[in-house]
Parts: structure tokens; C-alpha cells; sequence
């Protein structure tokens, strides 16, 4: 069970740029990294408005002062404070990425950057190498990675409860840009210009989601795929609203992945099934609580968080209340927190045995998700072609 | 509700090739043939083995002179009788469906066969055009193809309920051959086996399912595919026990299809998701009375088998009893002879109109079966290259 | 799997009292009884209206001369015939069950009633003696007693896997009458008919169904119970249309039963839950192809119909097509009058074993649901005071 | 959406008596109190052991100074102080939550307490109206009360959606407790221990929660009841493991609630049903992000939270998270702590239009709830009988 008695020797200093007023995705991070008292937010840049961004930040707490009108300003100022920031959290539109993590970065900042980490494979790899060079962790904020669901079946999995994986079927297909709704909505809007999210849309915007989840729970290795892309609402293209794509693995197993933001009447539909030689599993995150867990031959068995016959000596297992309760999507985010500042510290530590035994979202799943876009682009941009991982 | 009362002037003559002891699918057959009473069992050839072919047909009360051989035999006596047979149905292994229905309507019989109707377009295509000559009935017998709620999608689909069709999803995935379950039984045996069962095995022994009910009730034409196809126990290549496809129809709508035998822990999982621009349906062979409603902004409905709020007037939605009851396999089966009688009837009369207004699982069908199947493997087998319906 | 060579020495010559046109639940009993060839239709008195009836019978393949006018007649030219009823089904409306009931079988029939077999305990245990002075048996319809998978929780209480049964919650409760619609409704109007349908509305009419499958599956022995009622739409008074009883077991055992047919939105939601010192069981009719079983700190499991695992050597385990595929209402049904036949065949050739080992819905069935009602309407006009059962 | 802007003018100067090291329920507290940043922990007599309480305060950033040895010197000394305890939540065994709570009151402090407020309907009323007199909040900690869900379905029968309501059926049946599980769990023992507990067991426990949600969501007022208790484990007894009560409502509704800790394998299987004279709705704890409502004759329809359709103009129906995502436990614990500060503050500011527009759990509830158990002990201990409430 949760205790919060653990602590670190002093709660991390940390900012935000971006997720500012009416963020849904900015309080998401915020409710997240003060959940164990692990970061203590002292600065920010959190608004292209500076005036608004202040106002904003001097409300949630932060001082005046420290409530910057840009990052620049933000890295440069608090870099000469003796009691400067620490980390960083980027929530900002998908283009400014790369520029704003490579600042932090620089700036000796560890970073949690929204995902899509950057627009393409090589700029993510070059920050991966600068987090490095400069001992700084470098994490993605893939939200869903922290349902202790998913850590039971990475466990499983790696435990061979199923046996060899041979198929696994991934999707996040929701409904609620089956109209042209970015007329009229902002956040829907920039995520559909290509200058501002990137390659794709609901590929990156939420495919990428799944894609995490079956690399974090199967650990298998892309060979090849073919990507099929639509946009439904022709206003949209060249990116598209819906794509559904076929994966090679290495070794043998095949997969399968659907995307979409017009799959009608859906709230979300995010669900992966891992098909093994012996049985399946397949978790649904509107449902985060259970698993399903499949023995052929035998019958099918509903596994539930908090229970003794979990994998529980698996620290993504662990519960924060007992089994029958729900938890919900800020537990599967400041469970991720809880494992960045337990990351952060280890590295400014130097404890590299802390760090081994420690998964988090990382650069290597920023990186797997820009080659998983930029395939999917060569493939359903090239007639739905086999294109090599 | 379901008449009694309601009768062909007689019973249609009906014989069975096939299905003698032991064979599941051949119980199937005349349990459906004999539900209403539109159908009269008086002949067979049911077994390869004469003797226990005519011992399996007197103790279901069939004359023992008119329990024949051969099939050879049972189309040339049956046709020197006056009371001799009109319609005969085919459950034999795959391989010798084209000889048998071919001779069956050389005969002037009307032919329900199993599917696959044939193993290519070409031959299917042949027995359409003979059973046109012949003006005789050539149904395929796709046993899904009479539940009432595939019948109200179906409805819902042309009404415009859903608006445009954007994706359909497919699948038909059990997991009952997920280790080499042929070493021991027969009936898998024969399955995996391509001079018996074609050029595939779980496409054409399951995907064809969904493929038939996608096309029932969505009416989109195929435009190309690519698929991939994998024999996880090795010994059963080159035929498969687990293939995915995507599919690119005509007027933009796109698809995916799921077969697999492989699926470990699933009973059928036999699922088709239609995305329209409105709203979504989705149906489940398990749980067949329900259909799953979803318009995208409303909450999501489910419909019932019975309820007064179907489309009643279309005769496939008739229900057998009341809702809330379960109906299921045997009525769907029992409903598609019930269509293949009263077309058997309207043909022989020449009622053309009747006939435009009854839809039963035809020719057509089998040769649709067939170009899957043909574009399946032609796709699978050169590198998953995308391929013309 | 189902046997479709195994037959009785000549099908049971058999006729039905009520049922006719329009009649539901007479297609019910004639799809029943003839599914497997055990019973053959070669009488009845169908119908109030005997010309209705005659032109009924006839189109349903009985010989003019055998649609008799009333059931008297029924029983007495039958009984004058060398190849005359052996069995009757009785349909008709509840108040006339003691009397046709008595009078076939004092003609030598034997007899399956629709539920409520009579109006009394007393009534009924005399049609008890009676028949078995007659030798003969006494059939009380209740139609989900045929499920397998209501078998397979038989069995499963039997040996222990569930521990000492506890709870019990039962629960049949639909909405259809939410509104008077008796008004408009012949059928609902006279089942709130005391006069034609007894003592009770919805405590007879479906609330005998969960307590049968209660007593099959459990054999718990009522030992006093309490019981609320109420007529929501007021001109059913004094018949109840929704109802809840509490009931104390002998052995310490203790249940609920919730009956109703104001339940609104509801299709049938007929659910048994058995609470076990080690597990549960749940089952519920709209899906009755599973059972639920959740070992107390076991991941719960939902047991399908058809599979290795279940208790097999259990008669009414038996299948009739494989796991996966749905049966439903009608298998119930067929599988009931299945059993009614093999009582019927070994009563007569005085075969006690056969019968020992034999379940079927009796007499005994008939009389507890009798008691049931006597103890509630007690109980429920006694201001809801605990009743001896 | 949740707004966190929205403050305070300071935030509440909070303790707690209680809930130290290993309570569960005391990081629910805190979690909950501190999510929106409305109060601030800054004492607590947080342990029996003076000693582990400071030290477990002080982990917490209580200043060690201000973490008590019992709850008299927390009040006393918090009362000298200028900047003292403004509210305390109160998380102790029940059978000191009278004492506590009349202290804490009598101190001028807002009280949250756990439920059961105090052992009898005469102990709360006293502690009623010495919160009245004090001008100050007496909230109980009902912790299911704050799903947005349920305050949707309290929205739709004040306006009318389901009719006049009709039955309402409780349930909150878990299996953790099927065996002496107390023999072994410090937790369980004294919640089965009268001295410490009270006079029942999962009535208060566990059946007031569902009890509450039918007074919150249909504002029903109870006449009387009968209630059946049982103590599977006998040595638990006098206290029950499993109870039945039947409930008339005045105005003629009707209702059942069931509790129990020998569901065996039950999670939780909170769910509460209210029939209404046109629809029912039914709300489950394990998945909280859906209502059913299921209008007669209409299709089914599942509602989700943070959907537009959603009577979004209650506040109680805000979410913190888009619709899809799910939000769970302690979601619904910082909603109502939530609604307490904004009490508190509208106490103390006098602002009796803000508090007439703003529910939470108050003494009432806690009075119903001490009724609840007070009537099913008298019922239940007398034979059953009926008990005017």
C-alpha cells in the first residue's frame, strides 16, 4: 500500500512551460506531480500570454517573479538562483518540443516532455544523447503507463504466464471528431495543422499510446509494418482521422494497430490483447482496474487491482487503496510522476543500481513512437507499402 | 412472432450429402431443415462408408433403399423417382463441394452447400451460372446470416441510421487450435489439410463468417486488400492459423479483418464493427440478441431481439419468441432454410417478385468467399503487396 | 454431443390442451416436443373456438377428426382409440390446470402442465398421488430448467465446490408492465385476473422460475419466509406486480427473491446468485450459455457452455452444437421435454433405475412453487409477517 | 472542468485525530483534503502511540510541536494558538467518534467525521445540533457521495426522467470476510468487536454507504423495515457478516438493501437500482463512470461521465478529466472534501444563500444512517419484524 512517509531528502523544484489556464492536460500534469509532495512547483513559463500566464501561475502558488514570459527566460533566470528549478514539464503544442527540451536540457534541467518527444526519430535521438551527456533524465509522458494493470501483464508476460507472444492487437479509436469539430474547438484545431502537431494526427495523437503499451508489456521488437491513413473530414488531410496499420515483429509475432478520432459513439476504445502460445490478456483503459486474463482450455479469469494474487513484489503493482475501489486515470499519472522523481534523484545521485531496477517512459519510448509515425507516413503515404522499422 | 401455421403446399423432398454420424454440422443442417416443416428428409448419401451410411439414415428414418452410397448414386435414383428428391444439401469436405453441387444441378436439384462453395471464383462462378440455367436455388450456407439483430443492422445501415459507412472491423478469432490439436482430432485434421480444405484454413473456415455479414449488412464492394498470414504451428503451413487483412473499399470506406484459430482463451469472438459518419453498430455472435448502438454525442444503446423498437417489418427481424428470451444458433440456421425454402418455392413457381423481395445467403456469396480467399493468399504469399478484389 | 440416432422404441403419441393460434407458448411446447423426434402431434383441443381450433390443429398436420372441441372429448375418444394419446401438454390459462390435469390423468396420460400447476398446495399434491397411482408422470413446465449451465451449477454445489451454500439471491424482474397494459393486452390481462390466474400476478408467473432453479441447483429446504407486495398500477389489486420475499433455510441458509414486472427498462434479468462458504455462482437467462464462479481471492471466472472443463458426465451438461455458439430458449425447452420423454418411456416399461437417475421439473417442483405463493399472499396480506413454509 | 484557480482566501488550517501509520483511511483524508489545495494539515493526534504520531506528523509536515499525544491536547493547545486548527477530520475506531467529535465541536472546530457518526440516533442529534449552535460544519465522511455519476442520477429523478420512483434496491455484498479472516487482521477485528464497532457490523460498515446514495439520489423517506441478520462466522456473532433489510417508503416505494462480507469473490458489488414508473437507473462503485438508464421500451442507454448530454449545470456532475478517461475513489473523496471547505467557508462567512445551494454529507446523514442500524438491530434481534423507522 502507498505510504507517504517515503520521501525524498527535499521535494524536487520544478516548473512547467505551458499547460497554463484551461489546460486540461497542464492540471493533469500539475494533480500528478504534487501527488506524493515528490515536486514542489516554483516557476513557470506557463502561457504565450505573459500577462495571463502571471496571473495564472501566481494563483496555483508560484511567485510573481517566477512566473516567466517565455522558456528562455525561464531556464535563464532560474539557472542563477541558488534555489533554482530542477525539472521541468513541457505542455506545449508538439512542434516546440524539440527546441524547448534541447533548452532544458542544456540548461542541466531533468525533463518530462508530453509526447510526441519531437517530429522525428533523429531529433529525439539527439536529445536522448544530450540527456545523457548531461545525466539528466529525460522522461516522456506517456499517461497510461502507469496503471498497475499493465505492470501485472508486463510481469505476466515476462513470467510466461502466456507463453510466446504471437499476435497482439492494439487501438484507440474514439469518436469525438467524427464532424468537423476543430471549426470551433482550439485544441482540436492545432492538433490537425501539420505545422503544429506534426506528420500525423490521431497516429501520434493517440495511436502512440498503445504502440507504449505493447512495447512496455511485450518488450517485442518492430520488423516491418503497413500503414493505411484516412481523413474522413477531407479539410483535414494530409493528416488523417483514422489509419490502422499491420506489424511484423521480429521473431515471428504479428500485430495490428487502429487509430481513430471517428470511430462513432466510442469515449475511447483504447485496448491492446496479447496473444500468447498458452493464453491471451487484454486490458481496456476505460476500465483500468481489470484484466482479463485467458488460459485456453480453461475459463477465462477476471483479474482485479489490489488483490493478493497479483505479481504484488512488482513496484508497478503497488495500490494506493484496496482492491474494489477505482482508480482512475491520476493514479496512472502520479504513479508515473512518483517514478520520474525517484528517477531524477537516483541520477543526481549517481545510484545507477536505483536506476536499473527503475522503469519509467523514457527517451527510447519517445524515439519508438516518432519511428512509428514516420513509418506509418512512408508506408500509407507510398500506396500502404511494407516499410522497415 | 413465428406462424405455424404458415406452409409450402408440400414439404420440399430434401436429401443431405454428408453429415452422417458423428458430424456436428450435419445435425446443424437438419435441425434447421426441419424446424418449420418446410423441409422433408427422404434421402441421402451420408457417409463414405455405405453401410453405416444407410444404418445413420433409416435410424433418421429415411427408407434404407433410398440411404445411397454415393452421391453419384443418389442423383440418378432419386431422379428416376416420381417422389424423388428436389433439394439436397452438401456437408462434405471442402475439396469435392464443386463435382457435388455441380452434379446436384445437373440433376434439377436446388443445392444448400456448405461453405466454402468451391475453392475458386472461377468454379463458383460456374455453378452460378449452371443453377441460373437450371433456375434452381444455389444457397450457401452461411449460418450467421439469420440472426434477427444482423438483419436490423443491416436495416439500419440502408435506413441511414449511421450515415455513411466509413470503417467496418472484422473478426472471427478462437483459440481452439492454438497447440497442434490435429494430431488427434479428425475433424481439425482435414481442415488443415489443402487438397481437402483449398488454399487456406482459418480464412476460409472462419473469416469468411465476417466477411459475409460485413457485405450482407453494409453492401460495400471491395476495391483491393493486403493480408498477412502466419502458421504458428509450423506443420500446418503453408495453410494458416492466424491472418489479419486490410481492406480499401470502393467510395473510401476502409476495413480490417481478423481470423485466427490461434486467439488462446477465446470461444469465437466473432465481432463486426460498423463506423458510419454518425454513429457505430456492433455485434457479437456469443451474445447474439444484442445489438450495440453508439451515436456519437448520445449515450450509447443497446438494442434487443423482440422490442418494438426494431424494424419490424423486415422479415429477417421476425423473431421466433418473445424478448429477453435467448435465441440463437438454431434459429439463425433454422431462419436461413426457412429463406431457402421459400425461394426454393417462389423459383420453382417463377415468382420472380417474391423472389426481389428475399434475401438469402447465394452464390454471390460463395464467390465473394472465394476472391477473399484468392486475394488472400495471392497478397499473403507475395510479401503482403496490396491486390485488386 | 447430441444424438440424433437415439430414439424411443416409437415416438410418444401426444396432444396438447390450449396452445392454439397466436398462442406464444404453445409454439413453444410443439418446437419442444417434436425437436427430437421423441413425441409425435396427433391430437389436441386447441382452441375455445373449435372451429378455430379444428382448422388450427389441421394446419399443423393433426387429422381434422382428432382437433376435438374441448378437452373432455380429448381424452374420451382418445381413450377409445387403438392408437390414442399416450401424453398431453396443458397451455391453457392457469385456473383451468387442476381440472384438465385430473381429468387426463384419470384418462391414463401422461401429463406436462404449464406452471402454476394448480392453484393450492392441496390441489396439487393430489394430482401428486394421482399420477402416481397412474403411474404416470406429472411434467410441470418450467422451461429454464433445461439449461446446462444451470445443471452445471447443480453440480457444482453438489460436489463441494462452492462450500455450504449461504445466500441465495433470486431475481426475476421485467419492466413490460410498467404501464396497464392489460388494457390493450389480452395475454397480460388475464394473468392480473385473480380468478384465471390465481392468488398472484408476478410471484406466479415468473417468480416461480428463479425459485425452481433456486431448488434444482441448491436442494436448500425452505423453513419460514417474508414478503412485501404491491400493485403500483392500483387496478391490479389485489395482485401484486412487484414483489420481495426474504426466506430463511433450514441449516441456516438465508435468501431474497425479487419479483417483478414494473421493472422498468428491464428485459427479463433472471438472475440466481449462490453465495457459497468458498465461492459464488451467478447465472443469468438473457446470456445463459455462462455461469459466473468466483472463488473467494481467486480471480473470478466465467465458466462457457460446451467446454472440457466442465462436469461433462452430467446429463444435462450435455450439448447440442459446440462451445461458442449460443443455445438458447428453445434448446432449454427441447431439452426439458428431452427428459420428459425418457421419464415417460421408463415409467412405462417400469424401469425405477432409469429413473432414479433422472432429473425432470415434477410435481414436487409444482407443489413448492404452490407453497411459495400460499406462504407470500399469507405473509404479504398478513402485513408482511414470517410465514411458515 | 475542474478549475485550479479557484481558492480560498487562505486555505483551512486542518488536522486529523487519527489515521496515522498503516490507515488506509487516513491517506484517503489526507489525499483528498489536500488535492485541491483547500485545507492545509498542520496538526493531529494522528496515533494511540504518542511517540509513532509525532514521528508519522512530522514525516508528514506536521511541525513536530503540533503532533499531539491525544485529541484533548490537540484541541486545547490548537485553541491557544492564533493560528489553530480551523477543521479536524476525525478517523478513529467508531466507538470514540462521539466523544471526539462533541470535543472537537465544543472547541469551535469543523468536524469531518467517518461514518457511523456516533453509536445511536440520540448521540448525533445531540451532536446536530451542538454543530448548530457552533455555527459550524459537521460533515460525515460518506466516500462514495462524491461520484459525479451518482449526482447525475440524483439530477435526473429531481427532474422527472425516470418517473415517480417505484423500488430501489441496495446492495454493497463483498467477499473478504468469508472466513475468520479477523483471527489474523487488526483492521477486521475491531470492526467486529461491539465495544468498538458498535451494535452491527456490515450494516454500518458497508450497508449505510448504499443506504446513503438512495437518500442522496432519491430523497425517499423511510417508514419502516424488517431486517434479517446472520453471523456465518459464528463468533462474530452478536455482530452480522450478512444482512437482508426490506424497506417501505412513505408514498408507497418500496426497497431491499443487502450487506455483506461473505460475498465470496465479490470485489465489491456496490450497486444501487431505482426503478422509476418510466425508466430505471443503476449505478455499479467498481466502474463509477457509468449510469445505465434504461427507459421502458426504448433500447438501453449507458451514460458517461464528462459527456456533454450530462445535466453539466450541477456542480456535482464537474469532472477533473474528459469524458473516457476514468476517474475513481479518490476523485469522489477530494469532491466532497471539496464541498466541505466550501461549507466551512460559507459558514464562516455567513453566506446562507451559498450553503443552501451546496449538498454534502452532513449529521442527517449521519442520523439516518445511526436510524438505519438502530431499526435493523430491533428488527432483526426481535424475529423480523417490522420496525417504524
Amino acid at each position: 500500500m502507498f505510504n507517504e512517509e517515503r520521501h525524498l531528502t527535499s521535494p524536487i523544484r520544478w516548473g512547467m512551460v505551458g499547460g497554463g489556464r484551461g489546460s486540461e492536460i497542464g492540471h493533469a500534469h500539475r494533480a500528478a506531480a504534487r501527488r506524493d509532495g515528490f515536486f514542489q512547483l516554483v516557476a513557470g513559463a506557463f502561457d504565450l500570454d505573459a500577462e495571463r500566464g502571471r496571473e495564472f501561475g501566481s494563483n496555483l502558488g508560484v511567485a510573481p517573479e517566477r512566473c516567466y514570459a517565455d522558456y528562455t527566460t525561464l531556464f535563464a533566470s532560474e539557472a542563477a538562483r541558488e534555489d533554482g528549478l530542477q525539472a521541468v514539464s513541457i505542455a506545449t503544442p508538439n512542434s516546440t518540443h524539440y527546441e524547448i527540451t534541447k533548452a532544458a536540457l542544456e540548461a542541466g534541467l531533468h525533463v518530462v516532455c508530453e509526447k510526441p518527444l519531437t517530429f522525428s526519430v533523429a531529433e529525439s535521438e539527439t536529445l536522448k544523447a544530450l540527456a545523457a551527456s548531461k545525466n539528466r533524465v529525460l522522461g516522456v509522458m506517456y499517461g497510461y503507463s502507469g496503471f498497475p494493470m499493465l505492470h501485472q501483464a508486463r510481469e505476466m508476460v515476462r513470467r510466461g504466464d502466456i507463453g510466446d507472444v504471437r499476435v497482439v492487437n492494439m487501438q484507440f479509436a474514439h469518436g469525438f471528431h467524427n464532424t468537423a469539430v476543430e471549426e470551433s474547438s482550439p485544441g482540436a484545431k492545432w492538433r490537425m495543422n501539420p505545422e503544429v502537431s506534426g506528420p500525423t494526427y490521431v497516429l501520434g495523437d493517440i495511436g502512440t499510446h498503445c504502440w507504449q503499451a505493447m512495447e512496455m508489456v511485450t518488450g517485442l521488437v518492430p520488423d516491418e509494418l503497413s500503414c493505411m491513413r484516412q481523413s474522413f473530414i477531407e479539410s483535414r488531410a494530409p493528416l488523417e482521422d483514422n489509419a490502422h496499420v499491420m506489424v511484423k515483429f521480429k521473431g515471428g509475432a504479428v500485430g495490428t494497430l487502429w487509430a481513430s478520432a471517428v470511430n462513432a459513439g466510442s469515449m475511447h476504445q483504447q485496448k491492446i490483447r496479447i496473444v500468447g502460445s498458452k493464453a491471451s490478456i487484454e486490458w481496456w483503459d476505460e476500465h483500468p482496474n481489470q484484466l482479463k486474463y485467458e488460459v485456453q482450455g480453461q475459463p477465462a479469469q477476471l483479474l482485479d487491482r489490489g488483490m493478493g494474487y497479483l505479481y504484488g513484489d512488482n513496484p508497478g503493482v503497488c495500490a494506493r487503496i484496496g482492491g474494489g475501489h477505482a482508480e482512475g486515470f491520476f493514479e496512472s499519472w502520479a504513479n508515473i510522476y512518483h517514478r520520474f522523481a525517484l528517477a531524477m534523484d537516483a541520477m543526481e545521485r549517481h545510484d545507477q543500481a536505483a536506476l536499473d531496477g527503475l522503469w519509467y517512459p523514457d527517451a527510447d519510448a519517445g524515439i519508438s513512437g516518432n519511428r512509428l509515425l514516420e513509418c506509418c507516413v512512408e508506408s500509407a503515404d507510398g500506396g500502404s507499402a511494407w516499410v522497415k522499422f
